[in-house]
């Protein structure tokens, strides 16, 4: 049960910091790690945390779950270094943006790990403490990705965690995960960037002043943190090369009905997408399920 | 000067229903006209505009400014029918996406015409009066193409209403506008539309639960309209193409990059773009100017 868990969150940045943030009253302890002194001031200032240290042994010494909010690179590294030093059963959740590299590392973990593959789809266009937000995961779908290995008892955690801090959880194997998150994040991310590049070429200080709120929509993931994304474009390289392929054929039937100045052409190819788009969102959010007053400046 | 000024807006959708909302209080008069009935009656009943009919030549008799808030293309048409029937000395500004062809139909108007072209960056994912909101054009550029033959009183009173809805005026000649439209409007549309078919393709229902605000703000163009979007791509047709093209040519570039686990090549495709877009909307919105008070349910 959450009320009775320590957990213990590695990585004080904007998702660990908006986890704890989150996840204060709910359960019996919360110990952050970060290797950044000034990270773990300001997640324990701002009441992220009841503890910290940038003391990993030390962190996780008394954890019943330790929370890897890293990037995916990071968490590889983090994985292998709790393998070795670790000897207390430990439940342990990652919140990376790539589910099978993690996942391969979690499965060859020693038995007294009990591992469980997670990942929050939610962001913001600034990284670091300063920008958590308890309300970060309201609404969102938090997938989970579950191992043979994955305890009935942790994956009850882990869905009950999910389900404290206002996120959906939906349960995807690491593989298919991968690839439609290639598709609804690590394509748009690319896009954005890519359309950043292209106004940039235009070398008009008006198109600046000419961007309006669909250019600031479309372009918000192009502000995403460098690190991050470059840990998930590395490990998930297959899915977002196969995407980025099928992305350049829809934009060449795009032109070629342009350039035909076929109406009927270029219509049916963007009325389907029209449709689902119109009434994709409608559900959310979902009415959060912490209380916002414990996260003050929120 | 605005507050001694009759305008009739001419297109009773979102924009034109939008504009008479935000004008409500600050001209002489506003009549409104739409060749539907029902568009009439709803800008009436919520107050958007003080007079309405669905007869243009009645519409526009009185009024010292007509404002076309329709599709390109129909601008097109009613700038003929308007010079075919209007004898006494008229203000025209339209509100259209692209700026060559109506700024090309404005200079041909006989002499008691007086034109400007408008353009204001904002929009929504519904059209239609129902969705009208006196605040959309909050902090939003707005595009005036100047003609030779533009009044200096026309000029002073466009920026006047500019203003006064609370978006910002930007003078741009037409040209120059449709060039740059095309990179942060049209070609954002374009991506969106074909980030919905790659989604679709997936034929998984799993990825629509796994898109979040990533893919929610990426694709929210995808949901404009359609006919607006097809006569936005007939009358940009040569800079759409081209930044198409460039468009392709920046993901191939990307492509490369993650083929080759080039990662430096890539943080530097993608560098500038994060920081250009981490500081480029920190200025919005200004203070609206408008009493929102007035538009009542917005």
């Amino acid at each position: 049960m959450l009320s009775s868990t320590h957990i213990t969150i590695v990585g004080l940045g904007l998702m660990g910091g908006s986890l704890g943030a989150a996840m204060r009253g709910r359960c019996a302890r919360i110990t952050g790690v970060d290797v950044e002194p000034r990270a773990v001031a300001v997640a324990l200032s701002r009441g992220a945390v009841e503890h910290g240290t940038t003391n990993l042994a030390e962190g996780v010494a008394d954890a019943d779950l330790v929370v890897l909010a890293v990037p995916v690179r990071a968490s590889l590294r983090l994985l292998e270094e709790l393998a070795g030093t670790v000897r207390q059963p430990l439940a342990v959740m990652d919140l990376g943006s790539t589910k099978r590299d993690v996942v391969t590392a979690m499965a060859g973990l020693p038995a007294n790990f009990d591992p469980i593959g997670g990942h929050p789809m939610c962001g913001k266009e600034r990284a670091g403490i300063e920008h958590a937000d308890a309300r970060l995961f309201d609404g969102a779908p938090f997938a989970l990705s579950v191992l043979d290995r994955t305890s009935p008892k942790l994956r009850g955690l882990a869905e009950e965690l999910v389900d404290a801090i206002g996120a959906r959880p939906l349960f995807v194997d690491s593989e298919r995960h991968d690839r439609l998150v290639s598709a609804v994040s690590h394509l748009p991310y690319l896009l954005s960037g890519a359309l950043m590049r292209l106004a940039e070429a235009e070398r008009d200080p008006r198109v600046w002043q000419l961007a309006g709120p669909g250019f600031r929509d479309t372009t918000r993931l192009a502000a995403s943190d460098l690190t991050m994304m470059l840990d998930i474009l590395a490990t998930n390289r297959d899915f977002v090369l196969s995407h980025l392929s099928l992305m350049r054929s829809h934009l060449d039937d795009l032109a070629s009905a342009i350039n035909a100045r076929d109406e009927s052409a270029l219509a049916s190819l963007l009325t389907a997408g029209r449709d689902r788009r119109s009434t994709l969102f409608q559900r959310r959010p979902k009415e959060p399920r912490h209380d916002p007053s414990l996260w003050p400046g929120a």
